[in-house]
């Protein structure tokens, strides 16, 4: 009895926590004032309420470390919102654990959510030694404080930025992660761990509309090239009257930094609704018009990508018609991944 | 401004509504008194109570109707459970629609939940014409009620189900539909619109434990074939001691019917978790020695699937290391469906 004692135990240790503030953020866009936050709205007192809210969510953010622990767990805290109808709970408010193996980084546990503030043990019983770890944040949620728990006498350290150089994309709910299952499968999050680069996550659910101090603020960031996937979220009017402004701006700040545009996916219910369908067709023939004008008046470095499989031909790539799952996501990227490296390797960044 | 409170008018014209109980019901297991339930557990009073709780899930089931309606709304109200923290409330407590294109069924809209009881049109601004349309119920919820809405002067009928014969499916969690993002998405879905044939969800979350009392409830199930996907569940122990009840009950109640057995997936959080990595081990040399054991006895028409890819080599397949999402679903068929179909087939089943 003793010894079955001693060995529950020590299976229920209770982990020793560190504030992720210690190691190193991953995925930052601006340095804010709240640490999980993407851009201090303070800095833009002209952008939408909408956009303002959205850049409280921690897509794209990541905590890198390393341990030598057999066990990681997580302490953490969200606004009281729930996950919407078309997102599992653990991409809306969950963390999502890779780890190097390999020379990889590879999928190892989950953070369940339960409530707004959650403790959850991601992986136990792992072999010994040293362990590089990359542990996403919530997409769709504000995260108010995170804390990593090790087992007692575990080392637990910062380590360095896994990935190179820094791109900015800009875009919908889909850049945002919706509807990925876990935040590691956010499309953004996949192209760095398979490029080694470091792609921004600026997506801004519904509100990816191009507005004037919106593309003022992207202009100020600093990055070395520039990801545009807004045409989901924009009208084909806004998409005619926006996207000079947007392009412009971002090359009188970055002469020289390519700027990818990519069209809108297929929204699958568009197959029925005739609407949607039409909608669609409507933005994507926009954008590739002002894209053209923008290249007949001397733009350079401007890209606009293709997405001639769209989300696969069975039509299951889709949670609700509109965000891609993670079978739309991975078809998706089949696609797009050749196009943003060759291109990227153009202007001399390394791509895995 | 009459003019457009008109349009606004005939744009939200309120559907009219019809019990879906006078359509037809599709993936039924047996008939039951509650008529979206799967078994009538006071049949079966020696279930273990998990199994009962579950068999109240509408998994599996869906509604097949025809209409000329340009719109399909939904009305249904299920139980106040929630989404659990790895499935959409899409998947767990929402409908699915497919509709007939080109002579195969495509994804039309899905109906999101908002609380118990739920109102949503999954479909608006349809061409005219007759459309034959597939609605697949939730997968992890009772549904209590469920009202089909088209166009007011609109037909709505009875479609004969669109699927052959009765493939029994008994399983885990996986069956059951976790964690796909939507409900027909869950793999005996894919497969049923992929052969043409019927494969009937008896996924039982967590709960596919081969007890005596649900093996003879399954012996007594009209079914051409029976597919056993119950190894995630059970205990290499309890594959051992039961694996020849469960299977000899079905042959002896079905002379003639081929069982299919399925191995369990990989859990891909098992790759670090050296305790989960070595029960999957076991699990499956445990049902592949008891198959074994099976046809060495003599049982004939019995077969051991195979895997080898697992969900893929990216290890991205899953929502939570146990759970495929769409993604691990996809590749999961990939595997599968060549299996089944060649089995099938010699038993002179029809497959598409």
């Amino acid at each position: 009895m003793l010894f079955a004692a001693t060995v529950t135990f020590s299976h229920a240790q209770t982990p020793v926590y560190t504030s992720a503030t210690e190691l190193t953020l991953v995925g930052k866009i601006q340095a804010t004032q709240q640490v999980y936050h993407r851009i201090d709205t303070t800095d833009y007192p002209d952008m939408p309420p909408a956009v303002k809210r959205l850049l409280t969510n921690s897509a794209g953010l990541a905590i890198a470390f390393k341990t030598n622990s057999t066990t990681v767990s997580a302490k953490w805290c969200t606004s009281p919102r729930t996950a919407s109808a078309n997102m599992t709970a653990i991409v809306y408010e969950g963390l999502d654990l890779y780890i190097k193996k390999d020379g990889r980084w590879q999928f190892a546990g989950v953070g369940m959510p339960n409530g707004d503030c959650s403790e959850y043990t991601l992986v136990r019983n792992m072999g010994e030694g040293e362990k590089e770890c990359l542990l996403y944040l919530p997409l769709y949620d504000e995260t108010t404080s995170l804390e990593i728990g090790v087992a007692e006498g575990a080392t637990l350290q910062p380590l360095p930025d896994p990935f190179r150089k820094r791109i900015l994309m800009y875009g919908s709910s889909i850049l945002q992660g919706a509807s990925a299952s876990r935040p590691g499968i956010a499309y953004p999050a996949r192209l760095s761990r398979d490029t080694g680069l470091n792609f921004l996550n600026l997506g801004l659910s519904g509100s990816a509309k191009m507005e004037k101090p919106v593309a003022d603020m992207i202009a100020s960031i600093s990055a070395d090239a520039f990801v545009l996937d807004c045409v989901p979220n924009s009208s084909p009017q806004e998409i005619k009257e926006r996207t000079a402004y947007l392009v412009n701006t971002i090359r009188q700040h970055h002469p020289k930094a390519p700027i990818l545009v990519i069209p809108s996916t297929v929204r699958e219910h568009g197959a029925f609704d005739q609407v949607v369908g039409a909608r669609v067709k409507a933005q994507n023939e926009q954008i590739e018009e002002e894209v053209n004008k923008l290249l007949r008046s001397g733009v350079k470095d401007l890209y606009l990508l293709s997405y001639r499989q769209q989300l696969g031909t069975d039509h299951e790539g889709t949670v609700d018609g509109t965000h891609p799952n993670d079978l739309g996501f991975d078809r998706m990227l089949q696609q797009l991944r050749p196009q943003f490296k060759a291109i990227l390797r153009k202007y001399n960044i390394k791509v895995d």
